[in-house]
């Protein structure tokens, strides 16, 4: 970006910014890394939990009609035999004859080399699972694969969570946890790595219902992303053609967001009917039939799954949180991150460190911290303090000053708005937790008044 | 157990409730399983995520000086070559020359097949990282390790949150996550599985203040479990001689606890001194002294470990909680669970599911769902409902009649004393939110009373 002016995000600038100030650093970052791998940091982790907790809350916590679930990464392989992985979970990969490099088959755009020029293989088929051996013998007996989604823990647990928790139809299973494919390409950041994190539902269904409630997760699953910052026009549905569905398939819809490297898939609905019970049912022999009370009818039940990947839930809200903003002669880099997300919500900064004041913003600091994600900062000045504040996406600052030892007032500073009220210090808890609740403080509370200027 | 005799608690005992209420079952449980691997069911994964939130919530965002991390499972090669564990991470092992079975050579006691007393052959090492290909070869070079444990992301990652993260001396760095271990032998429920999940800290601090801190950690960790309700005389420290330390280390002591299948490691707090911080920097060529403004001294700081189960952590927090409790003419098997990190923290249930009595019953449900965990029950008979409660360890149910219809009152029975109270509806919320935060309620609210006995 030019010094001056304020661009648009870019995933260079995002993958900066995000290293610079502990959101993500690459897997390994000492040892150069591993392709299609990384790691969260300080910042990063907590956006992540708060991505995560949310998803959480709002689909299984806050619903009558979903329970959670937690599979482990490493199943029996017979789940992978029947789920069809095995067999048919591959990319064709192409070997030049010449330059000996490989390349996946659906990426060239003509029969060459890319890099040389020469003659291609035959195409081979490449399982994207990455195998290990359990036990000490690496036996073919002994292989087992690290799961490449976690839809296949929640089907195959199926019968144990009907017995178990009681649930009629309808109702779902939800599961949120790593899965890695063994990917010949990765890249986009953190859009498309070997190792990444799902957020799962398997919804089950009576067969006629199952349209009913396709059209209701495409929906809901589409304003979750809205209700979380992510900008309505920024987001489309694309449906899935008939002719380009899984054979077990009956619709899939994306809901897919304008990255910056351009329109992809950020969550898939699928209706995918009653295959999965249906297989799993005939390879292990174990009933997988709801018996409806009402009806008294033993069938199937059909699954629609929404199912999203925390890595681009991330990307898209970073993406679609970052702004730059003219600023006097400097240009202001902020995330706009919703208040339930932001990983640090309100941070206290007091102006000097001497230590009548020092003491009397820790006051502050110890009396906020219980109640959300606080933090303390007295390095540098003022100004550059809140604009590292602005690149971590804090909603509120909080400055002390040495009037707020005589006048008992503190300044809340708008990360948005840069607006700034001051506040007697006994209100300062509970409009910071009226603010971070989405409640506007139109009217400020008594004693308060507004600051007209920002300091630097 | 015997019909009407209160036991103790046994894995078996545990392992049998946990698969019918719905904590843990069997990975892959439709296919026989997969040996060493569980999956945490609706309300397992429930006691998991409130374990984790409580220790995350106690050890980063209670604190100045810890900040979070959450690297990827699958790290660059070097980090293990240059850890030891590729080279020393190893079980020797024997087989057997006449049936052929293999065996951990330290769990021999004899030099013979424990099977058929056969001739053993000499013993060999066989390393416990899961080894999988990145890349669409398997060939040497790109041969990737399942980590074994989630410190080595923290260590190599020391620079990179110095310097995003500005914290100065002594602090920390926290994770959560999975670690995968071949083990040889697995067992005693989710004590020894092959994947399991890690809570680790790394503190880093200054030469001579380790002993210090380490003795600072083992005190914290201690009665961390002792908060969570474990109980104290179930728990006790364990210094390793020095004589069996890893080369590595300067003092190591477990916090062990006595499981049914007797006292074993719950966590171990670990004086790691510098040299994983050296290693790294030696192999990689990347400095990782830290700069003491004060003294103007460059060091590599010491590392004190503090490194726990979730899985352990779980199951003793679940063996201090099972009891068995003579009432009447039955047993009564209940989950004393701390309230933080209960499942379920409150039930409703109405005494009939008469519609006037229903839709009231949902109303007061609705209102509580926002503020905790609860669930809405209304099959069987009330008694059966209140086992059921008790083997899920919910703290409180809220009983509706008819008569609630009338006084607007409702009942609460307490989990542990069974104790009933019948309270105004008004004063409901307050009431639970009170006593789920520890405080006790010995005088009623205004218009409550206290009810003798516990209907069936």
């Amino acid at each position: 970006m030019s010094e001056n002016k304020p661009g648009k995000v870019t995933l260079e600038k995002l993958v900066s910014l995000c290293q610079r100030r502990g959101f993500i650093f690459p897997s390994s970052d000492i040892y150069g890394g591993l392709s299609g791998c990384w790691d969260y940091g300080p910042v990063g982790v907590e956006l992540k939990r708060n991505i995560k907790e949310t998803w959480w809350r709002n689909n299984v916590r806050e619903r009558d009609d979903i329970v959670g679930l937690e599979t482990s990464i490493l199943m029996n392989s017979k789940v992978w035999e029947t789920s069809g992985h095995i067999k048919s979970f591959s990319d064709p990969l192409v070997d030049c004859k010449s330059c000996h490099q490989r390349w996946k088959a659906d990426d060239l755009t003509e029969n060459k080399c890319p890099a040389c020029g020469g003659e291609l293989t035959e195409e081979r088929m490449f399982n994207t699972m990455f195998k290990t051996f359990v036990g000490p013998v690496e036996e073919e007996a002994a292989v087992v694969y690290l799961r490449p989604e976690t839809a296949q823990g929640m089907f195959v647990n199926f019968a144990n969570i009907l017995n178990t928790s009681r649930k009629r139809l309808p109702f779902g299973i939800a599961q949120q946890g790593k899965s890695f494919r063994n990917e010949i390409t990765t890249g986009n950041f953190i859009f498309r790595s070997r190792e990444f994190e799902q957020m799962e539902i398997e919804f089950f269904v009576k067969q006629g219902t199952d349209e009913k409630w396709f059209e209701y997760w495409v929906n809901e699953r589409l304003n979750w992303y809205i209700k979380l910052g992510v900008k309505k026009d920024h987001l489309r549905l694309e449906q899935h053609p008939k002719e380009k569905l899984a054979h077990y398939a009956r619709a899939c819809t994306d809901v897919a967001y304008q990255f910056p490297h351009g329109w992809a898939e950020l969550e898939g609905i699928a209706n995918r009917t009653d295959y999965d019970l249906k297989v799993h049912s005939a390879a292990s022999g174990k009933s997988m039939e709801y018996f409806e009370d009402e009806t008294k009818e033993h069938f199937i039940p059909y699954i629609i799954e929404p199912s999203a990947g925390v890595d681009r839930a991330m990307l898209a809200i970073m993406c679609d949180a970052y702004d730059e903003e003219p600023d006097k002669d400097e240009i202001r880099v902020v995330f706009h991150f919703h208040p339930d997300i932001a990983p640090i919500k309100v941070a206290i900064l007091p102006l000097s460190r001497k230590e009548n004041l020092a003491t009397f913003a820790k006051d502050v600091y110890t009396t906020l911290r219980p109640c959300f994600t606080t933090q303390y900062d007295d390095s540098q000045s003022i100004g550059r303090r809140y604009r590292r504040q602005d690149e971590l996406g804090t909603p509120y600052c909080v400055t002390l000053d040495f009037q707020s030892l005589e006048d008992n007032m503190v300044t809340i500073r708008e990360r948005d708005s840069m607006n700034q009220i001051r506040v007697p210090i006994a209100t300062l808890k509970s409009i910071l937790l009226a603010k971070l609740a989405g409640e506007d403080f139109l009217v400020l509370p008594e004693g308060g008044k507004k600051v007209e200027k920002e300091e630097k």
